[in-house]
């Protein structure tokens, strides 16, 4: 394949956006669809939907396909989606990266396989080989996902390294889940000149990685505070860019306090006054009352609000 | 649901068979069937299509549901199957566990969803307890899968405790690879009288767990060395039993020198000399030529033999 213009990349602040389901747990493309068009409107440049914090692993490929394929027919553009596209079965990371590209999607990002543990390399090289070259279109922007608290399968520089040889243009950049700031440092400083976005997985790193030419982040907690996120986003330079950094890092240390994808589904249904988003799939179990309404409480004494929302 | 008469379950020498792939790396379905007749006729009681040394995360549920409908056609008895059917999405471990009771299958046998780290006992209760429910069979026999090296997420006592006394006769028993006979007893002692059917994951614990009332092993090796451990499953109370144990257990040690799924896809490629069994979907990596040619010299010093394969 020839390695294609890398341009009109998605930058700024990404929100893996949480899904809301039904009482029978069924995923809900209204609520998702709503959602989304709120992010858009709130700060969000892009939206990284199929992410650890949107239940992605617990749904199959065909329920993420028909959200996929409903917020596109729902008028959200595709080239702001950057969807999770990364399985264990090689087959379902080829079919789903394949139909994000048909659509149009601007990115998708990939979770390596993540059942076996201490897998080589070579082995990961080859699947990510192997999905770039199944999907086969130069269209495909691939951002792999280093997350390796919840995956046990970390990405490495070397792998990085290798990727980016061979697929210059197509593998465009990562999402550092790693909460280590040096080694989304070490990614910047190898591969931020050759076309190798890298974006920060918790605003708590944003101004940090802006300043070392990094593009923005892929955020939790972009779900309920894309406003203030996306504000030091575009004000990185200014002179209040450290205020405006404690400020919504203050907002995280309140939020992950308690379990992150129950806490965005509580905060989202109270806010949006609308309880049938706290449901998630089983392994999670939604928020208990009381952690709930203190988590809501806190919020709302640092003046936190979700404006427009509900 | 009523609870079933808790008869005519499978005990002995299971196989977690190994998946053959074609050259495009997509499942082989003819070359799976002859390899699971083989191991029925050598001394497997049943056969745990679709277990850790399947990689059967490594394929969809599409693909695995052609395998076993395959089995099926290709006239094994589904009497004698335990396919693994749990996945990290609910949809998926539903949809294969139904089609998998709807087939007559022995048994399932199924990890809990293991993308998320660290999760509580009841969203895991509320995941094994969904699929019942939803699958709404009191045919169904479902037997957990403790793998907590690489699940990386533990089924506990306490979990097994809360299911077995909400669905006895459906939830069956377990396969315990943790690789600590410690935990294997412990579930021995508490369990075994209430109908749950306790599996070393491992032949290496096969005659302990026969003399604490286990019910057999679901093992690796089981793919290359049926017939041995088989004879130690139906002669356990003989004189010879520790003999027949140490024999086993040195030609596992053997084995496990290499990472063991490559190295029995090389051993059945090497005795039923057919190369096209080295295929291994990434993120496995096949053996180099050198580790393979080692482990087949060995193997072979001991007199080891796969008598009527290929």
């Amino acid at each position: 394949m020839r390695p294609a213009v890398t341009q009109d990349r998605i930058a700024g602040v990404l929100a893996p956006v949480v899904t809301p389901f039904r009482p029978d747990l069924s995923p809900d493309p209204d609520r998702f669809v709503r959602h989304c068009r709120w992010l858009l409107r709130s700060g969000c440049s892009g939206l990284a939907v199929f992410g650890t914090n949107s239940e992605a692993n617990s749904m199959s490929v065909e329920e993420k396909l028909e959200l996929l394929d409903a917020l596109v027919k729902g008028g959200v553009a595709a080239a702001a989606l950057m969807p999770g596209t990364g399985h264990c079965a090689l087959s379902d990371s080829v079919k789903m990266t394949r139909e994000a590209v048909r659509l149009g999607c601007g990115g998708v990002l990939m979770l390596p396989p993540f059942y076996y543990k201490g897998v080589s390399d070579e082995g990961l090289y080859r699947n990510f080989a192997e999905v770039i070259e199944r999907v086969g279109d130069e269209r495909l922007r691939l951002y792999l996902y280093h997350i390796p608290p919840v995956s046990n399968v970390p990405i490495t520089l070397e792998l990085i390294e290798r990727l980016l040889a061979r697929y210059p243009g197509i593998v465009a950049g990562v999402k550092d889940s790693s909460g280590d700031w040096n080694n989304t440092r070490a990614m910047l400083e190898r591969f931020k000149q050759r076309g190798f976005d890298v974006f920060a997985g918790s605003e708590v790193f944003l101004l940090e990685n802006l300043r070392h030419g990094g593009k923005g982040c892929i955020t939790a907690t972009g779900n309920v505070n894309p406003g203030p996120i996306d504000r030091l986003f575009r004000n990185w330079r200014g002179a209040d860019a450290d205020q405006l950094q404690a400020g919504i890092t203050a907002t995280r240390n309140i939020v992950q306090k308690v379990p992150m994808i129950p806490a965005l589904k509580s905060i989202v249904a109270h806010f949006g006054n609308d309880a049938q988003w706290r449901a998630v799939r089983p392994p999670l179990v939604e928020l208990a009352v009381e952690p709930e309404a203190a988590l809501i409480r806190e919020l709302k004494a640092t003046g936190f609000s979700m404006p427009g929302l509900g």
